[in-house]
């Protein structure tokens, strides 16, 4: 096990209306004003946007609004955030929706109290330090936002999408009502729960021996989205399977399943590219990706994806560890389509033509590769591409 | 899933020498004169306590000592901590051992800062919600008091053992070195890890239904600590193992792997009437009582009993969820004997003319009973002790 340090201070409120504690929170967390930061209309339509308003009057605390979040965040909205709340003196950013409007809301928080360019962050993946205090309101299990220190953004102008992290982007607060999801359509419910499963893939395979603990924490979680997801697909308002699903989301991107152990990450990085480039869907990206990602991975330790299918499918192990975690990929690719999502990149209106400048604008490391588990350079990123046309 | 706040502020610094960071993160959660509280002599023969001390004189952070917590700790000693604090002006407490330390140094905090008399919230479990700041440096995963809210102390005069929380107990930082517990004798290792066995299934056994992701979070931890428990046993120094079990040891106490689903705890208070009146090693008592427990609980549940065997033990089912359950009972017994622990209550020393005793000084709920997943009354209890002494 690698030395790490761990620190999730978040507060999660989870359960039927734990909404109606968002203005205690914000009072508690020394919020006197509010950005309330959301995307499309969902949010005015369920009314919940008006039952958090309702909350901050509740308790006294003014705020100002700002919506038009979209999937795969801009940075467009995020200067006029930073402008709004810097003219109206707010010192709390609330974020009402899922990880796209939070990752917006982490940028517009860092913006507000930096000097420069808040992009000067993500591109160049500096830690951030300073930001304003932020708590979510979750409509979306998927990015695990509400509890990482994670913000992904895609610049406008470059196309370019970049994350950035820093102990300072940890929501003081996450509100987490199953409820909330019920009307989500099956493609969204489906596209956040292959991001979780990516998420914690991308902690599973990994090169650190000895992590017993953390690999046994994530295949809980992996075994439990397996039998969650078809359970809301078929029945969008279960609440025990939205619950579940929930908090699975959120433990799988808090890093408390993935201390002290080398994370791969590829996948994710190979990703972003489809999404700034085509506004892909991202966990319809990862659930075409990660199957691909993983024949290629195959060969380096065909152990681990042994151990992923036995433990993971019930796939007995028949001596042959190959073979078996084989079955274990093709296993993966079965789950994927059974919960809608789509099979190649092609039916994801990506181009063939686009790979290697895709691939190219990838950012490697210093040993021009990508990843961890396995070291992919550009010309592996596109074979990758190539082989979920 | 149960309605549930969660939040585990702790900052926890985990691996080699992360003890040299003490000074540092004292300074970082503004704490300007500690009280170093400490057990025995191993930490000063070990030189623990110099390295201590090092790193606060690095940080010019003045210090004064108190040492002497014996195991089940004891209120005198907390009113002398309380005393020496007021005297001297402390600020914040930095505990240096196991969860005795701990529970003491928790006790000291909340006396420093309580108008009355500390016992108070510790007799009648009040949420402790004002107490100075508190940081640890692990020497025996355990109790798990590094990360949780909880502390337990014995009232010397009347020798009543009990358990109060609440999150100003949280510390705000623990040093987590595997290393620190390479000299700890296969005894203390084995009630260690029996304690951390016990938090887990007091967690794991409940009446509510659909919490599939806290079952197999628990079923993962399960899983660690029968795998790794032996080869500690067997090779002390083995750092891999010490590893998985230390951060095993926090993860099944913070409470992360039991939000959202009733608990149960019967079995803790059970043990903590032998703990009291005998001075039996905490852990030891449970992996005593633990089983006896089960046996008085599987007709409740068999199907929980027979799932917990077959995922824990690899028991397959034979059809009959009794006799599978009642195999993971035996499984657990055996499991407990062969990392030494013993296997009765005579050889603890406990005294059978006792049990109507204890049973009675048990703090019971308001409907005369004791426990969530099945209900204990006082004679439940003489049974348990009788069924295994």
């Amino acid at each position: 096990m690698l030395n790490f340090e761990f620190c999730s201070p978040t507060r999660f409120l989870f359960g039927r209306n734990a909404e109606e504690k968002t203005g205690e929170m914000i009072k508690k967390y020394g919020g006197t004003k509010v950005l309330i930061h959301y995307g499309g209309g969902s949010v005015i339509r369920s009314g919940l946007l008006e039952r958090v308003k309702g909350s901050l009057e509740k308790e006294g605390i003014p705020s100002v609004e700002l919506g038009g979040v979209q999937p795969n965040p801009r940075s467009g909205l995020v200067y006029q955030g930073i402008d709004l709340c810097r003219r109206e003196g707010v010192d709390f950013v609330l974020a009402v929706g899922g990880g796209s409007v939070i990752d917006s809301a982490k940028a517009i928080a860092t913006g507000v109290l930096a000097e420069g360019d808040f992009w000067e962050y993500w591109e160049k993946k500096t830690p951030v330090r300073n930001a304003l205090p932020i708590g979510t309101v979750l409509t979306l299990p998927a990015a695990g936002s509400e509890a990482s220190p994670n913000s992904v953004i895609t610049n406008e102008k470059t196309l370019i999408k970049r994350g950035t992290a820093g102990d300072a982007l940890r929501p003081r607060f996450s509100v987490l009502n199953p409820e909330l999801t019920y009307t989500l359509p099956a493609w969204q419910t489906a596209s956040g729960a292959s991001d979780i499963i990516a998420h914690i893939l991308e902690r599973y395979f990994t090169n650190t021996q000895e992590v017993e603990v953390t690999d046994r924490l994530c295949e809980a979680l992996l075994l439990t989205m397996i039998k969650q997801t078809p359970r809301v697909i078929a029945d969008p308002k279960c609440y025990e399977a939205r619950a579940n699903i929930m908090w699975t989301g959120t433990l799988a991107h808090n890093n408390v399943v993935g201390v002290g152990r080398e994370q791969d990450w590829a996948t994710h990085a190979i990703e972003h590219e489809l999404s700034a480039l085509y506004d892909v869907t991202h966990g319809a990206g990862l659930a075409v990706l990660f199957p691909a990602w993983m024949e290629k991975a195959l060969i380096h330790d065909p152990k681990r994806f042994a151990t992923m299918a036995t433990r993971i499918f019930g796939i007995p192990n028949d001596g042959d560890d190959l073979r078996t975690g084989r079955k274990g990929i093709q296993a993966w690719r079965e789950f994927f389509k059974s919960i809608g999502m789509p099979e190649n990149l092609r039916s994801l209106g990506v181009r063939e033509e686009d790979f290697e400048y895709m691939a190219n604008r990838l950012l490697l490391k210093n040993d021009g590769t990508l990843g961890n588990f396995i070291k992919l350079t550009p010309k592996d990123v596109v074979e990758i591409y190539k082989s979920c046309y």
